[in-house]
């Protein structure tokens, strides 16, 4: 099936594998007249670059983006905007034991078990090198966000067992673990440290919110805002779980506790008094910021020893050889923006024709 | 938008409000061939009935189904089957009140925000009435999906703070919580006797295991099976979290305890040796039980005082009148059903041309 | 496959059978806040109702429609608005004796071999009834259309051999086969009574003109506003040819006097000199009068005698009895007229979010 | 809006401008197993190469193609096959003067009335290479069909005046027009020489025959195999008629002689004793060929005066300067084949779940 395509109206197709000619990704529906350059992309890109510290993966790639197509004068022209990033850092070598074993954790053997084959090279199109599209594409719908006045914050709230204890939004870009926290980004660390020492690796949660949504987004049925935003996050390679507002802590609540009040604030718009439901409510936004979660399971590729069988069925045990992020978390961080990104963005737009006002103000001559 | 449809191949696409003429649904895509009569959907539809119990509300709907089109002589015949469920139950009386005030927890002031007004009469479209649509949907996934041996079995796995201690399948349906502990049941009548006392409400957990998943359902990337079943039930009202496998908890774990490893079985098969990642790896089946959770908020309607707004501005204190459920999960468990069993239909449908020799295995001559 | 659906945005999906329980639709999309009652569809479908002149079938039709959902206080309210047609004329007597051979010209053999049976009474899902559900969904998008300017005209153009000489749009609804030349409708007349003489039936040709579409509509490449126009007129049963301005003798034509110059007109509005590209460049509407036509085969249900074979393979003569329109075109005005109007409207909903401009006029605050 | 993908199993999203680094396409859901290389679709692209003889732009276009994802060991992986055609003959200069006016016949004015503004060079996403996407796509899905027997036969039917008297296949390529007749081909080359002198250009018709489409292909209602190739063929720029089988003749057709009766072969299968229909009755494929002509335009850029306005409103008179091609047809003749084989392959793919007993075929263990 094409299911590499992802949106409606502003919709994002990704291709490419871990260690073919390159990953890339064709933005299409991004309305016309929004400024964009290469840069724009490549500061989002960065941010999921790997190599950059101890506990992401030391392999140095460049990930340089260019785009192919959609901009004119630097602005966007309404049209397909075609983004390329080469695979610079190929070296099949390393790749060649795991064509013939299922890693666990992996998706080797479901890959085979639905195509027959597999591209085995560094994991293929299950590869994290499959986000690069993603996050490029979030870039885009980040910036034509932020002309609206709405803005996302995301970071590593807990890894394993350690979870922030205050915030400070400024922290998050001081330290390699994206982490508000600084101490705890600290202890995390050092959690980290014992997991490399043990061949073992961590999982983590990340958070997000989204400031700014104008009440009124999402759909009352199948197209619920939070369920795209949990389709969208889950969708990212290793996520377990996602919650919106209190997530599942809800199951243990009371209505008297989980309800969200309403007031007027000063200015004359209507408010919510706490904000459990996480900003949306029947599958709407309600004006409030819009809270998610998304967990990441510990990185599959372990150097401990590890129960397997080959595409012949023996069985063997394994060592995942070479050095592989003791955590996907923190990479991730951008990832789960991106991707949130585009679900608000697509709902702006195709919410635009809610109401037959809208449709009359800018259609009726 | 037109966010009412779910499904690629097997779409199904639902109408109606809680106190409009009906409700129904239209289920397009479903293979021709599958015996089919009104009593596989009406016993569907029985198990989210309302008033069989007094932790579910008293109205007496009749809720029968109507097979409109799409059968002919006791099978589907491949065109849209239409089902509608005449509503029975109207009283609009007991819901002009809230016409004028939004009801915090529910969606009235996002209806609003969105279409600049609102069928407001029993929450009109945002009612759990909308659900009858999807289980009559799911009636018909699931009685196909029987007949390639995937079957689906799904119940209440906590209320409040009230979590099930033993497993008996055959207790599911004994109890009106639909637990699968008969001991653990009563204590959670128990607990909602509390709420009921307290003019409050119970969030649940619902837990749904769909056995016989052939491996290699599922897209790599956007249209990954988690993904898609992870929308399916946030697309749930009150659904706040969502789980696949171990979900949440992956955030805390290792690589080590967290990795399935694979073996053969007697037969020749590759099995896991554990379930962590509940039978989906990279977003494809691995052949494994597929394990999901859904956190159900508590029933927003409480007759507990609370803070709101008018339309208009005005502040005010209100008890939300009439029986309410204390709970939502137990009548949600067959929702979660019939969704989980739509999403891996259509999974199975569109997966049916991955391999090359799939295609020629039905159209070349 | 869902096969049922149309539309993006604005989405109509279409149910039911000729001898089923009734036919319908389900369209989803409609903006919130256009005032709608039964009469408004009524009118369309009055204008497809059979037996209102000897060149249709005499069967008694009431086909009236009942509003099941989507309306409040006589305004559309965003969500899905379903139609309901009960079928009334249900003889299956009638149509026993087709059961097991293929009529020539109809859809019998091909649905044998794509689903393995068939309901074959009165042609099932195949039958001309399906199209209430289309015409009761353009009902609609005209009247919304309607409150931006934007007006259609459809008619027929021609009938066998004798094609209009002369156009008064108020002969249109005074002559039964909807022609816009009174003196031609009288000349097609008895060239349909030689036909149904020679038990023998007539093509003939629907014209439809689109006013008051504003420059802009329509995307570039695949979902060009031809494209979709081209399809949704050839989805309509018995149409094999569709043309847009023009049509098919610009394969005729030279550059020099197909192309259409510019210029501004009184008001300072750009304005084209003619109009041989049907108010379509490039796939985007231009401003113009958007000119379509489509040609509609002959009935192939004739009463003279043809060459068929049975469901077990052995061949016959047959004569198809009952009493059958000696033309299908006057009839598939209306549904001509409501696939052109729910493409047009799509597109304008779809084309809301094309420039940045426009999603800031609607979601800047 | 993303209107920049077709098809729903089989998907091709195609992006670029003329004059921007280059264009392509993501080819997805193609099943896992097909082998491919470059020279498979190098093969498809040198069929609407310019500069290959005197009736088409003499600019030299190298258009090699690389495949950048999708391609593992010689055979397609299932995942997207990305393909990227750079753009080498680049010269912004000779374009700038169309900044400023709107070629009659071209897409600038709705380009600049949808977007605000447009990329004028060289057409920008108008252009005719475009269609290079498409064509790269067309390849792999007629290698596909190939496997499965079907082929697919398309060539020039007239130009201008000039229509083929005789049919000989194997004369399609050995003449620049791509007539399947040497003698019209001669006769069509004088035309289009006295178009040239005339400074003006010629339409002309391409028909295209599908051999060996199993019967049963198609949906019943919207999703008609004629109304998706209708679709497919007038997306092509510069279409404004589509037909299939008689076509718009059927208009003037009667049931006696448009009818096509059935009959048994010597093994047994049933066939049809014409083929007025096409192929395609009921939107269903009936096994017989199918039959498609699309009519293109005159190339809208001819050096002869025409009359246009300027963005800012002034009117002027303008030959477009450049060697331009005096027609369509031939170039395009590869882009009808590739767009009819995609919409067959997509079919193919789509239904496959038609029945229950192919779903059980499949997945049944």
């Amino acid at each position: 099936m094409a299911g590499s395509s992802y949106g409606t109206i502003f919709k994002i197709t990704t291709w490419g594998e871990s260690h073919g000619e390159g990953v890339g990704v064709v933005v299409d529906g991004c309305p016309a007249g929004l400024e964009l350059c290469e840069d724009d992309i490549q500061l989002f890109l960065n941010r999921r670059k790997p190599g950059q510290n101890r506990y992401s993966t030391p392999r140095k790639e460049s990930d340089s983006v260019e785009i192919l197509s959609g901009i004119f004068e630097g602005h966007t022209t309404g049209t397909p905007i075609s983004l390329l990033v080469r695979n610079t850092s190929q070296r099949s070598g390393d790749y060649g034991e795991i064509a013939n074993y299922y890693r666990p954790g992996h998706a080797d053997y479901t890959f085979d078990a639905k195509y027959g084959f597999r591209d085995y090279r560094g994991g293929g199109r299950s590869s994290g090198r499959e986000t690069i599209g993603r996050v490029a594409g979030g870039a885009i719908a980040s910036k034509l966000l932020a002309t609206l006045g709405i803005t996302l914050l995301t970071y590593t709230r807990s890894i394993g067992p350690v979870s922030i204890e205050s915030f400070d939004a400024a922290e998050i870009s001081r330290n390699p673990l994206s982490m508000p926290d600084a101490n705890t980004a600290k202890k995390a660390a050092s959690y980290l440290e014992t997991c490399l020492q043990d061949h073992n690796s961590s999982g983590g949660l990340v958070e997000c919110i989204i400031h700014g949504v104008p009440s009124g987004i999402g759909d009352p049925v199948f197209e619920k805002l939070d369920a795209n935003l949990a389709k969208a996050l889950m969708s990212i390679g290793a996520v377990k779980g996602v919650e919106i507002g209190d997530g599942m802590s809800v199951a243990q609540a009371t209505g008297l506790t989980d309800n969200d009040g309403f007031s007027m604030d000063s200015s004359g718009q209507i408010i919510k008094l706490s904000n459990h439901a996480g900003g949306i409510l029947g599958g709407i936004s309600d004006g409030s910021d819009i809270c998610l979660r998304a967990a990441f399971k510990p990185t599959p590729s372990i150097f401990a020893s590890q129960k397997t069988v080959t595409r012949t069925g023996d069985t063997l045990d394994v060592q995942i050889k070479g050095r592989h992020d003791p955590i996907i978390a923190p990479r991730a961080v951008v990832v789960v923006e991106s991707m949130a990104a585009i679900t608000i963005l697509d709902a702006l737009l195709v919410g635009m024709s809610a109401k037959l006002s809208n449709v009359q103000a800018i259609w009726k001559k």
